[in-house]
């Protein structure tokens, strides 16, 4: 989900296991906050609504699915809020539907898109697309040693010079936090992850491997 | 984790199946953040390392267990950070081995313990447990209708009415967030979460129902 910067941007990042474990990459997660945001490359890639969800009964976590060349492709949606009915944006709800689909579904690759507040001031304007190369927390402020670290949590994405190259897009680093608006301290521990991208969702991708 | 308020506390709350779905408790679960609030349940309950874990490989996700009475007792630690060595605190790391857990254990009930602060305004002291009754967030603010409920997220615990008689245990609403600090807004939407309690894992439990 977008959270508030001075732009308005798309943002797309990738997380794959580390060198050692690397095969051709086959089977390609795509993780996405809101129906909204989903639906474009649902419709882009023709993917159909899995009959056979391969998540446990009862949440509303949604898999539409289909082939794209040699690959298949499983975008993961969490769904609607049960009780008041709006998508369920941020971390927690992410994480949860990712490390599901890691478990259910083994993807080579995951990619979390979106959209995402930029900030003009670091050279985003509206409408860029971004591939995140770092990313960071802005709203886990744990004030003790080591600790302050595993808050921040920063994190290099996966890097993908070529996609940069051939569809000439932007690069920045990334905030991440669960809260739409920006606090002081917020704006303080965004700038200290020097950040071009702000979202609600990212992170928690690493924090599930 | 204790995240900081006036005084420092013990909390627990409980959450458990709806009553159409009720069954005597057998099975356990407790999910505690870190490592020295597991500890004196771990021996309390003579309680030993599951040498199969019932988590995926690669993850630091702990499962202590045993039995007391005619109970299955399963205490869950989301482990150590991998790279920086310390607890894997906060809400994030909580729901993904409090789903895990779910997945793996069926459990009848779910106990979140550990410390926490309180607010000596609202009644608490050093020392004091605490029984959880509502839990809310503080630092997930998303101004858009609907979304802003989502956001704070209110939920009831399971209610304990013969525990907190038979321990005299104080009852109280807690307000959980990332940070340990607490900033104006965190101050803010606490006041406005009625809490007496604040901690940083909570309110997650019930979001992987």
């Amino acid at each position: 989900m977008a959270a508030l910067g001075e732009q308005s941007e798309e943002q797309a990042m990738a997380a794959q296991p580390k060198p050692q474990n690397r095969r051709p990459i086959s089977n390609i997660v795509i993780v996405v906050a809101m129906q909204t945001e989903a639906l474009p490359i649902v419709n882009r890639f023709q993917l159909t609504e899995d009959p056979h969800s391969p998540f446990p009964r009862g949440v509303p976590w949604v898999r539409y699915q289909g082939t794209y060349k040699d690959l298949n492709i499983s975008l993961i949606w969490p769904g609607k809020d049960p009780t008041l009915g709006v998508d369920s944006v941020g971390t927690i709800s992410s994480a949860l539907v990712t490390y599901a689909a890691i478990q259910a579904l083994q993807p080579d690759l995951i990619i979390n898109a979106g959209t995402a507040g930029g900030f003009k001031a670091k050279g985003a304007s509206i409408g860029d697309v971004f591939i995140v190369s770092d990313c960071a927390f802005h709203d886990r402020r744990i004030p003790i040693p080591v600790f302050d670290l595993y808050g921040v949590g920063v994190r290099k994405t996966f890097e993908a010079p070529n996609l940069v190259k051939e569809l000439n897009l932007k690069v920045g680093k990334l905030s991440t936090g669960d809260s739409l608006d920006m606090t002081q301290q917020d704006e303080s521990s965004i700038i200290a992850n020097d950040a071009t991208v702000k979202d609600m969702e990212l992170l928690l991708m690493f924090l599930t491997f």
